[in-house]
């Protein structure tokens, strides 16, 4: 019997950056390679990658990389994973994902990494992985699960899913084939429990299209739309409302025109001869002509609807009649910012329409009842729920539990913890690297814990910067100690507080030439350590300190 | 006919910080005085204060302060307030209002401050004013409106409200006197459009309480709630579900521990002896006997529930088979903070009860029927829709539309905007100062933009420190150049990298040298520009870059 290990490297306690690492017997298969976004205290931080130390360590064993589908927390962290392994590790994939695989490479100059289509039915043998994909429904097209046939039984990862019965595109996910596997027998079920939290079924892609319509046939201006610019599906349904309304579409922001293109090659989204209407051009149709499908539906601080909000866009300046629709809900985190921009929106003077006033949004992930329906179509042998914060983990293996899986089969997992099956069972193995990478400008897994503590300090309360310059021969003070500071606010009494710091570093220096300090490095501990109580003494703050001694 | 004014320094675009001045032929009442709490973008602010220039340019003209209620949003800039203006304005509110008015200005010191309780129905005459409050529901009680009787009618300013039919205080608002009001003629009524967007009624107070005993009667460990400390009359449900249960509780949290004090002192919350437990003596209790009641609902940083959540708490530990009920939603911008808390609970194997599993807790604001109530009510000449961002203001206008306020005599208005009303009818004046101040450590209205801007830019990229010794003769550099980094990831070529800086600010002053710059500033200026630019093609960041060039 040949030994599995099942090691989540991201996904796994909290939401993005999916990555998950298959082994059988010492081979390696990577399923989903993702990213997250920073929150506001990763300070600088543009995008958090999971820690891929552990393949690092293991490139030669890496059989190739399967992702379910092209959103940015399955598929982002691809051209950086590529770039630090330097292996041109084979991808696999359906074809739109692959597109925006091959796009995403291609803007990091990765041409040489092989970029392989790989269809729902057809097989692939990767060494000991014997891998097949399964039509999925969710909020992208082309999306899929991955099944890895074992000796033991199927692994089974779901990705991102939903039970759409009446997809955008047309055709629903494969239940059959789902059922068939959990007849040959799944071993492992590594499920999606994005919306374990929500009671029920998740509504269909297609009761968005006739509200949109709705809504927009009450609107006498300009209309705006903002969603995923990867939900294609969701454009599509823009532009048959739009055109059921006469409206002409102008497609802003860099994504939106670039997954636009994608999806009209690979024939996902039908745009009938002249209806799309260049940015710049935006001016030349009336108000009730017009709708604008933009990006920025997560308030993103350079989004083109961010811009509008600002009155900062170039092409697009919004005013009174005007009405922007969010067909979107913000992501956890992102709440403030969305708010923000709506409430912008609404002192320009244009109405504002998000899914509390209609039901123009359906969500791309599965709510409770179809986590059921998954878990009683496979069966499965082991359950380790994937795809989310601790809260939706459990949430998923007590869904897990009402359908009559054992509790003792239940492997709630965390990142960096594999599971390991041979055939005396399940366990958890020891712990291996995980944990988060920072991008930050164009640099991958640099930001050091100290910069991070030192941004956080230096944003709080700013630094204070002190040369004093001391003769070499006998440490006596040479010329007038330099004060500068930044990031603290300027007082009323500046020039005497920095008369009265001047006076301190003369004083500190002066103790340390009569205790015999001549080591800069502790002549700079010494001035810190003085400072730093003068100045928290008379402003009550404590902003970074940096002491430079100049010997000359 | 006396000329009329109506200015808010707060609260309009925005939610919290509310803060009104009312003048009558030049004299001033100013209603409320609150603050709000920074966004992560205000780095190292604590709070956030109306800008009150205006009235300190008019301190003799100030008459007093009246207080709606006792929440920081209307209260807690009042010792800022008083202490910048150094005048000792009387303060005048409902007994708890005032009692925690009393408290804020002891801790600040600020004994002198006349703090005076104003009865529901009580007159009070101060200069021109003619004021009265009238008894409102909110999530604290001693809730009031304020109206300023005048020759043209009464200005009715609502404070938050709702009308909660079964409050737990026992004694709904006072329509009758809101009606009698309306009768005599309101002149404006300014009111509180929180919930504007919400349809229908809220629910009351006192459904919380059987909630909440049905959630406690399904926990067999130990049960911690939280809730805003302020929240009076949900503490009192706490404890009764508690007793009803058998259970003792402990309160943990300075906040609540104060709050309840001053509550049982006014006779606002009973609790029956014995039942309290003091927070160093919970480990004596067994889990199934006790209730502990803890800040920290809207997951701040340093609150009880916080660290409970991180492990980190002296008193509570908690574990698996703990239930943590959350009786309070999410104040928009905390969202992130309180999930985080959440999953950190989950993490530990706590369960955790929201308001999307029970209905645990209850709005202190009307919703959009309660609106149309007051206003039906008091029949308003003109209207001015309070405490609200754009959205809700805009939606709280719809409203008064809506029973049929003809939309010229509703102002919907903004921050410094003044509401000018004499014999001629309404009409805003010209705009007057009004914005943010910062309270930063112990520091009122000092941190500049341009503090803020370095800290946004320390916090984004950190700092380069570059010394420059110089000979004052020649300008010839005198010593090596220093360089000194903070909050930038040190590079993997370090040494070879600050070599190569110290030979870029050589080649500089070289350069000048040449070009016989010698002024200190310009050659810091040509220092900056140059490592910025090597900085920038070496690193792809933008840092800081600070030049500091000494002359020995």
């Amino acid at each position: 019997m040949s030994k599995i290990r099942v090691l989540p490297l991201g996904g796994l306690g909290e939401i993005g950056k999916n990555m998950t690492v298959v082994e059988i017997d010492g081979r390696i298969l990577v399923v989903d390679v993702g990213l997250r976004f920073p929150t506001a205290e990763m300070m600088g931080i543009d995008l958090v990658l999971p820690d891929f130390t552990y393949l690092r360590s293991r490139i030669d064993d890496i059989e190739g990389i399967v992702v379910t589908h092209g959103h940015e927390d399955h598929l982002g962290c691809l051209p950086f994973l590529q770039r630090e392994l330097g292996a041109n590790i084979p991808v696999y994939g359906g074809k739109l994902t692959m597109a925006m695989a091959r796009s995403k490479l291609d803007e990091h100059r990765l041409k040489e990494v092989p970029v392989n289509d790989l269809n729902p039915g057809e097989e692939l043998k990767l060494g000991p992985f014997d891998i097949e994909t399964i039509h999925m429904t969710h909020s992208i097209p082309d999306a899929t699960a991955v099944a890895i046939h074992t000796e033991q039984g199927v692994i089974l990862i779901t990705g991102d899913y939903k039970f759409d019965q009446t997809p955008v595109g047309g055709v629903p996910a494969d239940v059959g084939r789902l059922a068939e596997l959990g007849r040959e027998g799944i071993l492992l079920l590594c499920g999606d429990s994005t919306n374990a939290d929500r009671p029920g079924f998740s509504a269909s892609e297609s009761i968005v299209g006739p509200e949109l319509e709705r809504v927009f046939s009450r609107c006498e201006g300009r209309i705006v739309v903002t969603s995923f610019a990867s939900n294609i599906h969701r454009v599509q349904q823009v532009v048959d409302a739009a055109e059921a309304l006469g409206r002409r579409v102008a497609l802003v922001g860099r994504s939106m025109r670039k997954n636009v293109n994608i999806g009209r090659t690979l024939g996902h989204i039908t745009v009938p001869e002249g209806m799309l209407v260049q940015p710049r051009e935006i001016s030349d149709f009336p108000d009730h002509k017009l709708v604008i499908m933009s990006t920025g539906s997560q308030g993103e601080p350079m989004s083109a609807l961010r811009r509008m909000a600002h009155n900062d866009h170039p092409q697009v300046s919004l005013h009174d009649g005007d009405t922007v629709v969010f067909s979107a809900t913000p992501i956890p985190g992102n709440e403030r910012a969305v708010n923000e921009t709506v409430d912008r929106l609404f002192h320009i003077g244009c109405d504002v329409i998000t899914t509390r006033d209609a039901p123009i949004h359906a969500s791309g992930h599965g709510f409770a009842e179809e986590i059921k329906l998954m878990l009683n179509l496979v069966k499965p042998r082991y359950v380790m729920p994937f795809h989310g914060d601790f809260k939706r983990i459990r949430l998923h293996s007590q869904l897990a539990e009402s359908v009559g899986i054992d509790p003792d089969d239940i492997f709630r997992g965390e990142n960096g913890l594999p599971l390991e099956i041979d055939q005396r069972g399940a366990r958890w193995g020891d712990k291996e690297q995980a944990g988060m990478i920072f991008v930050d400008g164009v640099e991958v897994g640099d930001v050091t814990d100290v910069a991070l503590r030192d941004r956080r300090m230096l944003s709080s309360d700013g630094i204070f910067v002190v040369v004093a310059t001391v003769s070499e021969q006998d440490g006596s003070s040479v010329a007038d100690p330099e004060v500068i500071f930044r990031g603290v606010p300027y007082p009323d009494d500046a020039e005497q507080l920095l008369g009265d710091i001047r006076a301190t570093v003369t004083g500190s220096l002066a103790r340390a030439a009569k205790e015999q300090i001549r080591e800069v490095d502790m002549l700079q501990q010494a001035l810190h350590d003085d400072l730093a109580k003068f100045v928290y003494d008379r402003l009550r703050r404590r902003p970074m300190v940096l002491p430079v001694v100049v010997e000359v």
